[in-house]
């Protein structure tokens, strides 16, 4: 028997429903908020995929070859297609927000929360410098959880600029700040032990790493700890321009109505190579692991050929998402696929079953229809089964009266139904 | 600067909303039908992908090794990894009516009309030997079509059966059926003379050729040709089964409300090897150019190591409807999009502004903001350049009144709003 390949897997219907609802809700709020859906290729060439990215993420791109010999790979987030766009498109208008929902691909070591084909649900605003599109795009991942059902999450805040700074004050060196970012980056996960390790490897030892440790140590409410971090800064420049975008981007959360959600965390680094400021992740409950994350890219589109812009954007991870929203039960109520079943309770009434079932299909009414020639009592049991919520039963008897018996397959409540009445009863008995 | 790899395009908002706007009215019929999602991974083991298809299939599927040295490639369509999903889930209640929805890819030669990644809707149903269930497919898709405003296409209709038939009376070789099934299937594209030629080499020369193109020679409404074809398959076991599946199938449509659509068409064979009875597609206007088609493959899942398993189904090209309804101007008049502007006059009222533009997003208006801080002739400027349908003018003076004014875009009217109508107001004009 076949499966599917190692890191992926099916969704079956049941499954199926609930990720396209969760889907669909995220959308909404996409475009209440006007982004607009852009369309790349599942692939890209190799070289581009490659450009703006560490050692890391170039590992995990599955890559291949076309026909021709073309090297490509399978997109493993959608940033990249997203600059490229930008950079070869100059007239699109700025400032440009876009949306993109869809599965991207990296190897990694597969696990239960860990797949290699997995959803992200991106939203960016590419041309503006000011800190709104980072409140903005905070804003839309917020609206999109609560929108979800999601409560009492938490969105964490830094800036790249200020971590630059310490490591200018500590007189680290330079060019190891990528990695060393990298190190601080995984605090939640190997713990201080862990990034003092990391940090060894790259130089930083002793009275040094305790120094930077200290320094990133600074987690609470932003107007609480801001002061801290200005003092800590010690008049850098670069680590003062981080901090005035911070308290700008705090200022506009009051306004977009999410600051109770922020959580200033000085350790907070981000994996990423590209982020030249603001960054944020979302998590709710495990810290290690973020619901959503993103951050401010001002120098990537001109890396792909393009104007110097600015850039910020935020990318939700759907698995994760819903696997929160099955923990707390949160997908188990909707009422999502099959409506109404309509089962004709002998073959010499299969004609008329066949067209109530088109009437109420044109009417919009999600209806299925017994295929197999089964008795009423199989009829039954597959539709409750498959969770119909109504049994439209077509029989002799009903017809010459000219109607129908409607069975509620909850309360198993049934009553007689005039034909022209059906559409209307069951449009307003949801 | 970096471009899409070959054969494959960016889709920029303007055409992704029409787009989205197409996928999303073929969703809302494949749903209404009672038909349920499910979500198979972008790859496949190579081994499954090539079970099934002839070697011009195998030859377009992208093919690469993950960093494990597993074969994998791309799905080139949706059934195989249906079959693969039934086939290991026993469980699964019949009939399972599942649809798909999304992006396969194809090593073909490239044109503006055939891309290497274009989606393809199905729909299928699992577990029905009748020809209900090849109605019920076909009118899915003459419904989808009817959603999206198309008028005019017909929908060719044949039984494999009886093609084989044919080879049989002819005494053509049978154990070359299937090339010969492919040669026929290429007669709108290459004309008599061309299928004679791929006959030639199959050893169908001469008379033979003459005869065989003679008795697939058939064309026109099902009610005056079956009869016609009745007659020329002699009494062979094989055809009229075949015959009686089309005689089924023409009831049905009628039932399901669509038969004037039907055309009888004995020269359809479909090149896929997997179809063993009815065979259908639909086109409009060159009938070489299909823009849905299916068929019954009842062989197909006890291949991929199931149960012997009925199954029919029908595959809608998201590409080739778009191009159509492009070419008829159908995609034109939506109100896709942005909708409602917010613009401040000036900075002192740009947090007035943001509250209005939350509230509204928050009432799922979908509504963008200047993020800017431009001038309001430049913002009006922008957002007639991006089509929204109305901006509302943030002023001093009329926030001092309770309200905005709010600008119709496409009639030049403006009108002052209080703020606690402003929802209602821009819900109700829409």
């Amino acid at each position: 028997m076949f499966k599917p390949p190692r890191g992926t897997r099916d969704y079956l219907p049941e499954e199926m429903w609930k990720r396209n609802w969760v889907i669909d809700r995220i959308r909404e709020i996409f475009e209440a908020y006007g982004y607009e859906p852009l369309g790349t290729p599942a692939f890209e060439s190799w070289e581009m995929l490659k450009l703006k990215s560490g050692e890391d993420v170039i590992r995990e791109i599955y890559y291949f070859k076309d026909k021709s010999n073309r090297e490509l790979g399978l997109r493993f987030e959608w940033t990249a297609s997203l600059c490229r766009v930008v950079a070869s498109h100059r007239e699109l208008p700025k400032p440009f927000k876009r949306y993109a929902i869809g599965p991207v691909w990296r190897y990694e070591r597969p696990s239960e929360k860990r797949l290699r084909e997995f959803w992200q649900a991106d939203v960016d605003i590419v041309g503006v410098a000011d800190p709104i599109a980072d409140a903005e795009v905070i804003s839309v991942a917020v609206d999109a959880l609560n929108n979800l059902g999601l409560k009492g999450f938490k969105v964490r805040i830094n800036d790249r600029r200020i971590l630059e700074a310490m490591v200018e004050l500590l007189r680290l060196p330079r060019d190891r700040s990528l990695d060393i970012f990298r190190a601080i980056d995984k605090l939640n996960k190997i713990g201080v032990d862990g990034v003092r390790g990391e940090l060894s490897k790259l130089g930083v030892a002793g009275e040094k790493a305790d120094e930077l440790l200290n320094l990133i140590d600074v987690r609470g409410e932003p107007d609480e700890k801001l002061g801290e971090v200005e003092e800590s800064l010690k008049g850098s420049e670069i680590g003062l321009r981080g901090l005035k975008a911070l308290r700008s981007l705090v200022e506009y959360a009051e306004l977009f109505g999410f600051k109770r959600h922020l959580l200033l965390d000085i350790s907070l680094a981000r994996g990423l190579d590209y982020y030249t400021g603001q960054v944020f992740e979302v998590y709710l409950g495990d810290v290690s692991i973020s619901i959503a994350a993103g951050g401010r890219y001002d120098e990537l589109i001109q890396l792909y050929g393009g104007e110097p812009t600015p850039a910020t954007g935020i990318s939700l991870g759907v698995e994760r998402i819903i696997a929160i929203l099955q923990e707390i039960g949160a997908l188990e109520n909707l009422k999502l696929g099959a409506e109404v079943y309509v089962a004709p309770t002998s073959d010499s009434v299969r004609d008329k079953a066949v067209e109530i079932a088109q009437r109420l299909r044109r009417a919009g009414i999600s209806t299925d229809l017994d295929m197999m020639g089964r008795t009423l009592s199989k009829q039954l049991e597959y539709a409750h089964r498959k969770g119909f919520r109504r049994v439209i039963i077509v029989g002799n008897r009903d017809l010459k009266r000219g109607g129908v018996s409607v069975r509620d397959m909850e309360t198993g409540e049934q009553r007689f139904i005039p034909l022209e009445e059906l559409v209307d009863y069951l449009s307003s008995h949801r």
